[in-house]
């Protein structure tokens, strides 16, 4: 192929395919570089190849296909080093031209400027840039890496309908309206979740899929309606087992496509060590900025906003930036100011660390003795920036958390090439919704909680934690799992604590309660979002770079135009009529 | 596992777990068959165990799923030689009980006699049977031979959307309504074959995926709303290039999964070649019963329904059934003749070959010579049975090709672990539809005519042939496929033969001639239907026995209980409203 090329092939006689990526006239001769999905080879037409033929060369366009067939020689001092074909050429001795290419509407080239519309709707053509052709290779490389290692370790492929039930499971569903069964729907699925689950009570012991997931949410910019998980699950395990197989699966990613030697054991944080220290649940190990809980050191303290906070109940948490009272500047400390209230705090108290004193609005309520006692407990130095946020610890945390977010983007300590994997465990079962009175599964209701709090679901289901784990790199979840509930009365207890009547419990997961009737074995498992991966093992920041043919944020695919307007024969077979509002026509 | 245990393990101490298949009480011990997807392997436990582990044992029931710790001992005479664990057993130390099963609506076991509503209906106790763990134990590995072998033949495996555009290829699509593009809706994919070409136009090359498809038709006993294809498309490539990758493919398939050594060339027989010898597109080459064409011997034959058909530019042809003279009683002989007529034939002539007679209703009409030019061209013997059909020749041939179906099953001529595969090639590109005076694709509109049938195109069109080829495999059709068309203007010839206006073509695969505006290469490529694969690997006459989760001829799937009625507000949210018939209610 075009890539392929070396001094070893000097002499061959090769034949290649591929696109017009550059054309140029020089000295009589035409140069081209010739451009497949494994890279180019410049080749090169002289006339005496015949006058008809090099007409044809010399008719050649950007992005025409052609064939060409000559023989590899030296580009002796005219090599060119960039490219791991450039120290040869093909000498043309014929040509075919496949087909002529119109102007593309952007170039064909590693960085383009054209917007991401245009591009979206000639995907086709995009595709053909370098970058999404990596990523689409990298792509097709990993799933192979997944499905070797997982059948290596006794796991079957399955693969689960996708024309399902609906099972609300937090996220709205895509439903398809039946035609033979007039007034009824499936539902494409939110994740096989309850099938994974009904092959283990069949006794298949380990199961995978690399399978499509639907949800009709509103779209942020990393998420698509259509969505792919590496899906897994095995019977009579551990946490630790679903963990150990795990690991074993990224490291072999890892060596495979980048040779990313990763460490032979994770980091693990729980849940709570990891929002006391991080601020949220996905922390990005690549920096430290660890939050520090000051609140004992300023409950005394002059300075009423700190001291009230803890007086009442709340806490005085802060981050150290080393270095950052040069490095951030009056606006840019306004700028996080601004981002942490965005997630509920009122306020960012600072103090720039001197020699003998500190600098910023709250220095003069800190005399020496408090300063020193505060420093020491972040272990800061002159020339450090303190940052802190007093209100309640769930605020402090998840402001400070953001902020630590943003401070790890302004400060460039988000290094690329750098891998940080961190398993947060132990979660709480359940988080409670204020608005709606009402507890909400902290994963989802299949999650068992740990044999010893099983108890604690009569009473007191809030302080019940969860056999659950998540998989973060980098700051973001890359997969999630749990144990499942196996047991039937303790399944139909949390559907009674999360609201479920038995009538709807019976509804929606009658058929999961009828199987755990018949002998299920305990269980677990856990789900890794393939899209993200690969956007991270690629470097691309956006899931869409990743995905061959993605949905813009209004869920549309403007390239084929999905979705689109039906024929009224459809609907009417359908048993279907739609009914659009004044503002939706 | 439990199917694992050899000799090789006596006196090891190993731990099991798995469910209760079988158990006894004898001679004050209890016997337990233990059953995990590997396999079987007995389980004693002995009163000295423990009074409380051993009152545990006593208490097992079918189903239930347990965990043993124990040693392996031998059975000594009393080795069980029908199961690969017989000469051993494990001597249970102690035992955990994970969990009870309820009596089982059916019995767990290899033959069971419960219709299948009710093994869909508890489809997860189903798959604990043998049978269907051992098909989709099969299935899991057909996937891995089939990516491990494209991969290393230079494959990228892609994900196409779910999500999509509704572009008729012949069936019915299954609709998504959106939600954010009110009165818009999305359509589930037939088949990625617009993706698939586009990827090429993207210079991926070599593109496979082993995906669903979704067609909305009346359902068939083999066919799903939903169902698998191993889907493939490649450029730069002769129908030969594709062939031998496929070949290739199903050679390593079988070799894996069956230890049968496929022929290194498979044969090929043109469609007419097909039809003409064997009356179908798909013949089962397990057997011979060849058509044979006895026009012109029966042209001035006295039997006017046979020389009469030859006059009026019809065909007169037959099958000899060797031995079939005994073989086949009258009655035998009736329902023979009733297939015939399903496919079209009016009647069945038949004779009994004897040494120097025929016996039959027809023999009267034909002197010993007439005999004897006939005998000569079906080969027959005294002892042989002809069948024969005069009809236009379309009809003679479909019938007849039905007719030697059914003898194939009937004389038990389709033998269970033979495997015959050939291609058909050199399909017509269009067939033509008496009823709406209209050429229909024979293959789709995207497939290929022969080059130097291009120029047909323009007034004799029904003269071309495509560049398609079918894989058959015992006479049903397992991968299909074609080289495409890639220049612009003979797609757009070929949509206006189909009658498509240049509106239609513009908006149901506009994206795809946009396309062809920039530099298409030549490509082609094939899909192979892999439940029908699977089901015949797995010697099981019934697709929905390779699908973990089927649905029924009513497109339902009776467990989960899909499809289901919807709630108002997710219909409102659709902008939609049910509109039953008063029948449909």
């Amino acid at each position: 192929m075009c890539g392929d090329l070396r001094e070893s092939h000097i002499d061959d006689e090769v034949v290649l395919f591929g696109w017009v990526a550059k054309h140029r006239d020089l000295g009589g001769m035409i140069f081209v570089d010739l451009r497949d999905r494994s890279g180019i080879s410049q080749v090169r037409f002289h006339p005496h190849m015949g006058d008809e033929k090099f007409a044809e060369a010399d008719s050649l366009r950007s992005e025409w296909c052609i064939g060409v067939k000559g023989k590899v020689v030296s580009r002796g001092d005219n090599a060119n080093t960039e490219i791991p074909t450039g120290m040869v050429e093909v000498m043309a001795t014929d040509i075919h031209i496949f087909s002529k290419s119109d102007t593309p509407p952007f170039l064909i080239r590693e960085d383009t400027d054209a917007n991401e519309m245009l591009r979206l709707e000639y995907r086709y053509l995009d595709l053909r840039r370098e970058p999404l052709q990596e990523a689409m290779i990298t792509r097709s490389r990993v799933n192979q890496i997944v499905r070797n290692y997982l059948c290596e370790n006794g796991f079957l492929e399955f693969e689960t309908p996708y024309l399902t039930r609906s099972t609300p499971e937090g996220a709205r569903d895509y439903l398809v309206p039946s035609r033979v069964n007039p007034g009824k729907f499936y539902a494409l699925p939110q994740s096989p979740q309850l099938f994974k689950q009904l092959l283990m009570v069949s006794g298949f012991d380990r199961y995978f899929q690399i399978v499509r997931c639907f949800r009709d949410e509103d779209l942020r910019a990393d998420r698509q309606p259509e969505f792919t998980q590496i899906d897994m699950e095995m019977s009579f395990v551990t946490p630790d087992d679903v963990i150990n197989i795990c690991e074993g699966m990224v490291r072999a990613i890892f060596d495979d496509v980048l040779d990313v030697q990763l460490p032979s054991e994770f980091k693990r944080l729980s849940y709570e060590e990891a929002i006391e220290r991080f601020g949220v649940d996905d922390p990005d190990l690549r920096f430290d900025l660890e939050l520090v809980d000051i609140s004992d050191e300023v409950a005394d303290s002059d300075f009423r906003v700190f001291s009230g906070t803890v007086e009442s109940g709340g806490a005085v948490k802060g981050i150290c930036v080393p270095g950052g009272s040069d490095a951030l500047s009056r606006k840019d400390i306004d700028a996080l100011e601004d981002h942490a209230k965005v997630y509920g705090a009122k306020g960012l108290a600072w103090a720039k660390v001197k020699e003998d004193d500190w600098s910023g609005p709250i220095s003069r309520f800190f005399d020496e003795e408090d300063r020193e006692t505060i420093q020491a407990k972040f272990g800061a130095e002159s020339g450090d920036l303190l940052l802190i946020v007093a209100a309640d610890r769930k605020v402090a945390n998840n402001s400070l958390g953001h902020l630590r977010d943003k401070l790890g983007d302004d400060l460039g300590l988000k290094v690329a090439g750098e891998f940080e994997f961190v398993w947060i465990t132990e979660f709480p079962l359940f988080e409670y919704d204020e608005e709606e009175d009402q507890l909400h599964p902290m994963h989802h209701p299949f999650t068992s909680p740990r044999p010893q709090d099983f108890e604690l679901l009569e009473g007191n289901p809030e302080a019940a934690y969860a056999q659950a784990y998540d998989l973060v790199l980098n700051g973001s979840e890359v997969g999630g799992g749990s144990i499942r509930i196996h047991r039937q009365e303790i399944q139909e207890k949390i559907f009674d604590i999360l609201g479920f009547s038995e009538e709807e419990a019976r509804d929606k997961f009658g058929f999961l309660m009828d199987a755990f009737q018949y002998g299920p074995p305990p269980h677990g498992g856990i789900a890794f979002g393939m899209d993200r991966l690969v956007s991270i093992l690629t470097g691309r920041s956006n899931i869409r770079d990743v995905i061959a043919f993605p949905k813009t944020q209004k869920a549309a695919d403007i390239m084929a135009g999905a979705p689109s307007t039906v024929g009224e024969d459809q609907l009417e077979e359908l048993h279907l009529e739609v009914e659009l509002d004044e503002e939706d026509d």
